[in-house]
């Protein structure tokens, strides 16, 4: 057996190969392939892992944020991460992906080492029934990248089938870890606060051209949050806000199982309808 | 009269010179000041400017995320403004300050040509009574940047004179407009999205280091609704979501005065306890 199949999809899918100062070369994951290119938080998480594989790293994930800019298509791409200043405690980071030297998606991050200080949660985990307790998604009526995780729908659901109507709201809670079984990382935090099914989906109950333009997430968890996480599920929730002339935003928080509030995550979608 | 003290104090603050390709040059503008450098809202107005003054602009502002790096200093800075890529109806930009070649902020833009789509909101703007039934924030106690703004509370005050006790929560509700008047545009709704003072001094009622490190908005608001809106005041909200470890997050929206949602926008926030 060689190294690479003993490897979790999920790590196989995020590498990066260092190939000169500040640049990076992958390949798009056909296990996470959605309706165009692959998933889009497995981008994320791509781009997030150039910054913390970089030596220059200094602290953790604050917040990231993605822009895509074109599809990214079958075949290699080359990631370019660059510390644009770093401080005592922070540090910013711009990131570049491209294909055929054609930029396909750019982001922010900053890192941050932690310090102990005062801290509350001002949103409560909303009360539902645990994960062991509602059925797994039936993952064969949907694209590639969701064979990779474990999806139990609370509630908004998106049925492909047409079996739902218009409810009027497109809140969706539900729970979801890795599939396989894979402990939680600022990485595969990421690329789960990208898990929801586009809002418009659930609130009209067709698919229709669909695409994120924008992800931001805040992390709140540290390594002793994701530590104590491990590889339980995480309560996902979302809702749209606005849609309007082609765009619409949806707000989200990924709770760990204990109650923990992990992120915050934030996105600007378009469609077509 | 020349034709500067011609010009509203804010398009005096965001105004940029053209130098040479993607590259402006600016001044820190001392009417709004903030504890340390300007005000990040005309910061991030200012780095947008680059964006819709750009030869290369095509179309209107759909997202924008601006890290603040470092303190932005008195005197000149320099803005490089890219355009990564152009797709046929959306354009996705990166934006640097720096000053003597250090990099002070970072930001990225999604513009993009809108069309007709369905469209709906799925939150409420909250019933408050009407801008002119509420007292003018006595701006003799905030920093200089407040005097650039008329705004009412009308939930959630932060007193700096200790007037008020830690309430449980950090949910603002306020009324702001420029001042003197000016129609709202998509660079002073950008500035506007920064206005809420930092969540923590309303949860705790008492100053603090802090800083903003990112900021995005969304903007649902086209043409159109800027003009409905003009000047009149709009209704900003923010709450905290999670402190934690020297930082924090807020959500918030900004209505216009008819109740259409404006824009979304979200931050992370350092602090010093």
């Amino acid at each position: 057996m060689n190294q690479k199949t003993a490897l979790h999809a999920f790590d196989q899918a995020v590498a990066l190969e260092s190939v000169g100062t500040d640049t990076f070369c992958g390949r798009s994951p056909e296990a996470y392939a959605n309706m165009v290119g692959p998933y889009g938080g497995i981008i994320a998480a791509t781009l997030l892992n150039a910054a913390l594989q970089h030596d220059e790293r200094q602290g953790d994930p604050i917040s990231m944020t993605v822009n895509f800019a074109g599809p990214v298509t079958d075949g290699g791409y080359q990631v370019v991460a660059s510390a644009r200043r770093t401080n005592r405690s922070t540090q910013h980071w711009f990131i570049e992906l491209s294909q055929q030297g054609v930029v396909a998606a750019t982001a922010t991050v900053l890192l941050a080492v932690r310090r102990d200080t005062w801290g509350d949660t001002e949103v409560s985990m909303p009360h539902v029934p645990p994960f062991e307790s509602i059925d797994r998604l039936d993952i064969g009526r949907y694209l590639t990248w969701v064979k990779n995780y474990d999806f139990r729908v609370v509630q908004g659901h998106f049925d492909p089938g047409g079996a739902i109507e218009d409810t009027g709201d497109s809140l969706t809670r539900l729970w979801v870890k890795d599939l396989p079984r894979r402990p939680l990382d600022y990485l595969s935090l990421m690329a789960i606060s990208d898990c929801f099914f586009p809002r418009i989906f659930v609130r009209k109950q067709q698919r229709m051209p669909v695409g994120t333009v924008s992800l931001t997430t805040y992390f709140h968890a540290d390594r002793d949050s994701l530590a104590r996480q491990g590889d339980r599920p995480l309560l996902a929730e979302a809702h749209a806000q606005r849609y309007s002339q082609g765009y619409f935003d949806h707000t989200g928080k990924l709770w760990g199982e204990d109650g923990e509030l992990l992120a915050t995550t934030h996105q600007m979608v378009y469609f077509k309808d």
